[in-house]
C-alpha cells in the first residue's frame, strides 16, 4: 500500500477502505507518513468528503492510534456529554450532579486546552482545594459510589487526532465535516463511555455558523456513534449570544450554582435540562424525555440538586462552602461597567467577541503556557431582546489587570443595538438521534 | 501575509494575487514555507484551478526563483522548442539544423532527466566526441556564427519547479493543468529564448491521454507565453504509437539522419517539418508556414539539410563521419527479434510499454545514478495499420544485457493486433496559437 495511491483515490472521489484509512492513521501517528502527504490527503477529503462508513473507520482508527480508557469496572450505562464549544458554556457543571441524581454514572474526563475561558476542569479549580488529578482507581471508585467524578485527561489518548489537528490548523483543512466529526467522536469514544449526548452549537459564537452545517455535523457524529456501537444523540443549540450571563471561570461556577438553585438564566437552564434529560434517558433511568425533565425540575425546586453539587465539590476535595457562599470564589480587583452610548434593543451579538474580551481580561489561555486568572470574566447585564437606555450598563468586566481599553472596545462592539425589538430567541433548534 | 490564508483563499475558489503567489513560491524555495503547507495549496489548486493571470504569475515567480539565462548577446529572435514527452521523440535532433538553415538562431539548453531513453543531449553523446558542456561564451559564439548550439543545463534554473515537482510526485498533484503548464513554461522562459514552439503530445505514450486535456494544456501554455511576452505556438501531435521506428539513443540519431536525408518515417518527418516550420515563422524567416515547409523539403532533397547536421556535430566536437556512416554509432551485442503469434493488423499500441521495454534494455534512466547504454533500444518493424502474418517480426530489441525476457514480454504486450484494418492515423491534430 502506498499513501500516494490513497491520496489519488480520494482525490478522484472514490471511497477509502478500512485498511487504507488505518494505513494512513497508524502510519501518520508513527511518523512513517510525512505531514506533506497527510495534508494533501486532508485537502482531498475536504473537497471530496467521506461516507458514513469511511468516517466511522477514520474515527475508529484514531481511537486505536493511542490509549483508550477502560470504564468496564463502573456499573451501569456510562453517559458522557460533549459541546462543540461556545461562549459562557457551563452546561457540564450543571448536568453532572443532575444526571448523577438518577443513578446514571457520569465519568467525565476533561482536557484544559485553549479558549476564551478555561475548560470545565479549570473552572472547577477556581474552587479552593478542588482536585482534578485522581488515580484511575479513585476515579472509578467515586463514580461507582457517587455516580459522578471528573478527572483531567491523562494518558496518550487519540495521538492521531492531536497530530492531525495541529496540521489541519496550519493547512486550512479545519472546516471539513468528516474531519471535525471524527476528531470529536474519537476523543469521546477513547474516553470510554457507552452513550454520548452532543451539544452542537450554532451561531455567531460557535464554529458552525449556519443551522445547515450544524445539522450536517450532528447527523455525521450520530452516524459515527451508531456505526461504532455508542448510543448518541445531538442537541443543536443556539450560540448567537453567550449562554447565561456569566463568562469566565469563577463567574461560571457562580452561575451554575444559580441554575441548580432554581434561579438561573432561562437559556442556560433550558439547554442544561434538555441535555441532562437526554443523558438520563440514554443512561436508562427514564424512558421518555418529559419524565426526566420533570424530575430535574423537581429536584432543583426541592434543593436536592444544589445539595448534590455541594457533594460533588466535597468528594473532589474542594471547599463546598462556596456553593452556599459564592462570594468565597476568587474575586477580581476591578469591576468595570461598560455603558451603552445608544438607545434601543439588543438585537444581536458577536458572541465570539465577548469570548475574546474575556480572554484578554485573563479568563482564558491563548497559548498552553498562559496562566488563567480565575477571577477574570464578564457579566452580561443585557441580552438579546432587552431594552437599553443611553448610559445603561451593558456588561461588567471583572479583571485584575489595569489595561482594559482594548477588552472594553471589543466587548462593546459585540453588542448590536437596534431600534426594533428582535424576534424572540430559540434556545434549542432540534434534536438529531 | 500568512500562507494558511493563501491556502484558504484558493480552497474557497478565489483568485490569488501576484503578491500572494510570489510569497508562496519565494518562501517555499527558501524553505520558509514547509512542504505540508505547499502540498495543501497544490491540492487546492488541483481542485479549484487558476485563471490565465494567476498561472502567468505562478510561472513568472518560478522563473525568478533562481537563475535565468541571458541570451541577449545573440542576434535575432531566439526560438526554442519543447515536447511534453513521448516515446521515440527525436524531433529536436531534426529541427535544430533545419531551423538554423534559415538563419533563425536555436540556442538549445537541455537537461538529462529520467525516462525511457536519455534526453536530447544523451542521444547526441552517443556520437563519439560530442561535447555538451560549453562555456556561456562558446555557446553564444556558436549560435551567433552557426545559428545552432546545444548545451547541457547548468546553473540553478527554476529551483521552485524542481522542489514543487518532487512534492507533486508524492502527493498526487501532478495532473493539474495550471501546475503542468507553469512547470514547463517556467523552464522554457528561464532558458532565455524569445519564442517557443510546444509539441503537446496526446495518446497512449503521452501524459495527456485525451485531445481535450491536450488542448487545454496547449491553450494554457500559449496563454502564459502571451502574458509573459514570449511568442508561443503549440502543435498537438499524436502519441498513440512511438514516433518513427527507432527508440533508444544511438537508434534515434540514426533515424534523425534518415529524416534529414529524405527517407525518414512518414510520421516523424511530418511532425518534424511542422514544428520546424512554426519555429521558422516565429523566428521571422518566413511569413507563412507553407513557404517554410517548402523550403525545408527542398533542402532535405538537395542534401543541404544533412550537411547542416554534419556541421552541427562537427562544431560540437563530435565525429561527424557518423552522419554518412551511421554504422559507426554504438552497436549492441544482441539483436532479438520479437515475432507475432497472431495474424491481423496493428490496430493500436500501448506506446508507454514500448518505452518501458527500452528502459529495461538499458536505453534510459530510472534513477539519476543509472548509466545509459547508448546502443540499447528498439526498432519497430510494424506500426499502426500494418498487416502482420504469424511469425512476422514486430520489432527488434537491441541490448547488451542477456536478461531480456521481461522486456520482450512487455514490448509484445504493447502491440494490439486486430482482424480489422484500423482507420489511418492522424499525425497532427491541431495548432494552438
Amino acid at each position: 500500500m502506498r499513501i500516494v495511491d490513497i491520496i489519488n483515490k480520494k482525490k478522484l472521489g472514490e471511497r477509502l477502505t478500512k485498511e487504507e484509512i488505518e494505513f494512513f492513521i497508524f502510519g501518520y501517528t508513527k511518523g512513517e507518513i510525512p505531514d506533506y502527504q497527510a495534508s494533501a490527503l486532508l485537502m482531498a477529503i475536504y473537497f471530496k468528503g467521506m461516507d458514513t462508513e469511511e468516517i466511522a473507520d477514520l474515527t475508529n482508527a484514531m481511537v486505536y492510534s493511542g490509549d483508550t480508557v477502560d470504564l468496564s469496572a463502573i456499573e451501569g450505562i456510562k453517559v458522557d456529554k460533549h459541546s462543540t464549544g461556545g461562549v459562557g458554556d457551563k452546561i457540564s457543571l450543571i448536568v453532572i450532579p443532575l444526571v448523577a441524581s438518577v443513578g446514571v454514572p457520569v465519568a467525565k474526563m476533561s482536557g484544559r486546552g485553549l479558549g476564551h475561558t478555561g475548560g470545565t476542569i479549570d473552572k472547577l479549580e477556581s474552587i479552593e482545594g478542588f482536585k482534578v488529578e485522581l488515580s484511575s482507581e479513585d476515579f472509578i471508585k467515586n463514580v461507582n459510589t457517587y455516580k459522578m467524578a471528573i478527572v483531567g485527561q491523562s494518558g496518550n489518548l487519540t495521538p492521531a487526532d492531536k497530530k492531525l489537528y495541529a496540521l489541519r490548523d496550519v493547512t486550512s483543512t479545519v472546516d471539513s465535516i468528516p474531519l471535525i466529526a471524527s476528531s470529536i467522536m474519537s476523543k469521546k469514544i477513547a474516553a470510554g463511555s457507552d452513550a454520548i449526548v452532543l451539544d452542537v452549537k450554532v451561531g455567531s459564537g460557535a464554529f458552525m455558523k449556519s443551522l445547515e452545517e450544524a445539522r450536517e455535523l450532528a447527523k455525521t457524529m450520530v452516524g459515527i456513534g451508531k456505526t461504532l456501537g455508542r448510543r448518541t444523540v445531538a442537541v443543536i443549540t443556539n450560540m448567537d449570544q453567550p449562554l447565561g450571563h456569566e463568562v469566565g471561570n469563577a463567574n461560571e461556577i457562580r452561575e451554575a450554582i444559580e441554575v441548580l438553585s432554581g434561579h438561573g438564566a432561562e437559556d442556560e437552564t433550558e439547554v442544561a435540562l434538555t441535555i441532562a434529560s437526554y443523558m438520563a434517558v440514554l443512561g436508562g433511568a427514564f424512558t421518555d424525555i418529559a419524565s426526566a425533565r420533570k424530575h430535574f425540575e423537581t429536584i432543583i425546586a426541592s434543593g436536592e440538586a444544589i445539595a448534590l453539587l455541594k457533594k460533588f465539590v466535597e468528594i473532589q476535595g474542594g471547599n463546598s462552602e462556596v456553593v452556599s457562599k459564592p462570594e468565597l470564589l476568587p474575586q477580581a480587583n476591578f469591576h468595570i461597567e461598560v455603558k451603552s452610548d445608544l438607545e434601543g434593543y439588543v438585537a444581536g451579538f458577536d458572541a465570539e467577541k465577548v469570548g475574546l474580551s474575556a480572554m484578554m481580561l485573563g479568563a482564558g489561555r491563548s497559548s498552553k503556557e498562559d496562566v488563567i486568572d480565575f477571577a477574570a470574566g464578564i457579566t452580561l447585564k443585557k441580552k438579546m431582546g432587552d431594552h437599553v437606555n443611553l448610559g445603561d450598563v451593558l456588561c461588567v468586566l471583572h479583571t485584575n489587570s489595569e489595561k482594559t481599553i482594548e477588552a472594553e472596545r471589543i466587548v462593546r462592539s459585540a453588542f448590536v443595538i437596534s431600534s426594533h425589538k428582535p424576534e424572540p430567541v430559540k434556545y434549542i433548534y432540534e434534536i438529531v438521534e
